[in-house]
């Protein structure tokens, strides 16, 4: 005799972003009324695994509790980085639906990026293929903006709203002084330069602030860094230059080991050492590093109100019964908005999406008026958030 | 014959705030009005004496201007490190005083820290020793808070307040990993732990945070260090570290020169070096670098209205006839409040406030109760700032 699967289980996994939790608001108020439970794996499959599962419902009783949950960055029901073995047939599968079946699970919701979505089409398919009557869907949340299928991540606005207004407010003070300088912006962006192109927004728009910004979609030399970097610098001004942490220095004769381990992170700090020993002039480099992904304070008003209806037209799609699903934003075409549709997980899985060539500009160190078009609208608009003594305030799992 | 001098000058010196703007509107409102014209000097004292001068009584004309330049990161009127020389018989001076008579300059306010408070001191003495009548006024800004005989310096609340809500924000993200993790936070602070202090102030409000906190007050040991992360990681949780650029690393055997060069700006990264080598736990370091004393989105309200209060009151100590005083602030007893007094600026001049022993606890990793209420009512409060397609809106010298 089958039971009555009535209730929804929500993972989140991956990294953080500002917006993640406005998607687990937007399941929350779609599956609100149309489920018994609600239900929160604590850091992903991992905490489903170990059984450590929390009831989400007490969420929706209080506007006010959505509303703190709005301005929480981070994961809030924690996340995971754990990626299930490509033959179905592997134990872990078992484990995850019987604990589904423990908790009485039609909808499974899986908040992530690229490798979110192989774990939404592996369950997926081991659903189907066991005809286990399980929703599992994927929603899209990443600030490196690199999911293919869908025009832009949630998570990405406001990551690349921070790192304009850096952009901005750094061009202030390092212009402040009447000297010749080099600061090199390092942001987020293993694989692609989405996160690169935010650096050019303030020059683009306002014709100050990063005047060279390097991505990994470019060729990097060494020798044309550092021309570059001169001939900027013969104005006799500061300079700001914006480089991606994933820009492939390996075969550009930078040296990055007298830093020790491999850490990608260090390719600011391997670029502002190249400028002193052949440039030897001041410089040097900051790393936005986490910040960039977690301050809410400064998200994008636009990608906070999309990353909501994106969990709200995600909740639907499983309420319909679709499976293996990820929502997608498609851009209209005019002014600027966003239709959601659906896509196949899968399609989405393990896949990225680079910047396009005609987004960057022919000498490869600067990005074109076609990446600013698409960029500009993401960031728009401002939530005013909740504080308490002039810190801000944060909704923690209880 | 003696012309009549009715003028008066600006200069900004020294590390940029993010209020460092709001004291020259202070200025400027102090002044119109009862001075002829208000002139700039465009970075300090060096452009002074290359004649860049500019009027500035344009700004006074327009409240929508002066607004702007209150949400102006930097130095608008451009900045310097200049010292002027012991000796009074030095011909800078004669150089200097000679562009004042040029410009009919009564009034002379120099913004900035201890080094500009010498400034103020050298010059006020050579004009009583010349019977030159100029006034000669310093007017505090430092985000170190290292400047005696004032309660606090404008710019420090700021700056607090940008890091007190980055380790907050810091605090959702890692704390999203279910798994120990070490995250040094590296702030600012090269002889005082006053920005340190900060990074302890949500843990001390909130129960979240950094657990341990270390200044350049304390004698750093290795050991102990180690110790206390490792104690701290017991719980199996993530951590948060704060650290100051300024803590004494050199008899810690902490190696710091595998990094290269000199660099102050290493600290947070020589100890998650030793961290991994030692607790072989995933660890990071984040060094919130220029953007703590330039990101004005997240000025402190009182900050801003406290740094624009002691500008207007510089100017009117200039009016009054005081020169080689700086203005300064007292707190109120009772609820918080300052008063402005002046002091001399030759006993602020080249001296250091350190953080107080009764502000660190006694195993020398964190802060006291009395150092959250001395530092509480500084972060108080926001100001919206004017924004333009989703980017901060700053003013620009013309």
């Amino acid at each position: 005799m089958s039971k009555i699967k009535t209730n929804a289980i929500i993972g989140q996994s991956g990294g953080p972003t500002s917006t993640i939790n406005s998607s687990l608001v937007g399941l929350l108020r779609g599956l609100d009324g149309n489920v018994a439970k609600v239900f929160g794996m604590q850091n992903g499959i991992s905490g489903l695994l170990k059984n450590e599962i929390v009831e989400l419902n007490y969420l929706c009783k209080d506007s006010s509790v959505l509303s703190l949950l709005r301005d929480t960055p981070g994961a809030f029901l924690g996340s995971c980085r754990m990626r299930l073995p490509n033959d179905l047939d592997s134990l872990v599968y078992k484990e995850i639906f019987g604990r589904l079946d423990q908790y009485d699970i039609k909808y499974f919701f899986y908040v992530g990026g690229n490798d979110s979505m192989d774990t939404v089409a592996k369950l997926s398919a081991y659903a189907k293929k066991m005809s286990i009557d399980v929703s599992i869907i994927g929603v899209p949340k990443t600030v490196d903006n690199d999911l293919v299928l869908t025009d832009h991540t949630p998570g990405y606005g406001s990551c690349a709203k921070y790192i304009a207004t850096s952009v901005c407010e750094l061009w202030q003070d390092v212009s402040s002084y009447d000297l010749p300088s080099v600061t090199i912006v390092e942001v987020m962006g293993r694989d692609t330069g989405w996160l690169g192109c935010a650096c050019a927004l303030p020059m683009l728009r306002l014709g100050y602030g990063c005047s060279l910004v390097y991505l990994p979609e470019g060729d990097f030399s060494r020798e044309r860094f550092l021309a570059d970097v001169e001939k900027e610098l013969s104005s006799g001004k500061p300079i700001l230059v914006g480089v991606c942490e994933g820009i492939n220095l390996d075969n550009s004769a930078i040296e990055r080991d007298a830093f020790g381990h491999s850490a990608l992170a260090g390719v600011g700090k391997a670029l502002e050492n190249a400028v002193k020993k052949e440039l030897k002039c001041k410089v040097r480099s900051i790393e936005l590093n986490l910040p960039q992904r977690c301050a809410s304070h400064l998200a994008s008003l636009t990608d906070l109100l999309e990353s909501e209806e994106i969990g709200k037209a995600s909740a639907e799609l499983a309420l319909e019964g679709k499976s293996g699903k990820m929502s997608a934003f498609v851009r209209r075409v005019g002014e600027y908005g966003v239709d959601i549709i659906c896509v196949d997980a899968y399609l989405v899985a393990n896949k990225i999406k680079r910047v396009p060539k005609e987004f960057i500009n022919e000498e490869g160190n600067f990005v074109t008026d076609k990446c600013e078009k698409y960029l500009a609208p993401l960031i728009l608009g401002e939530r005013k958030i909740q504080l308490d003594g002039g810190l801000p305030r944060h909704l923690r799992l209880r």
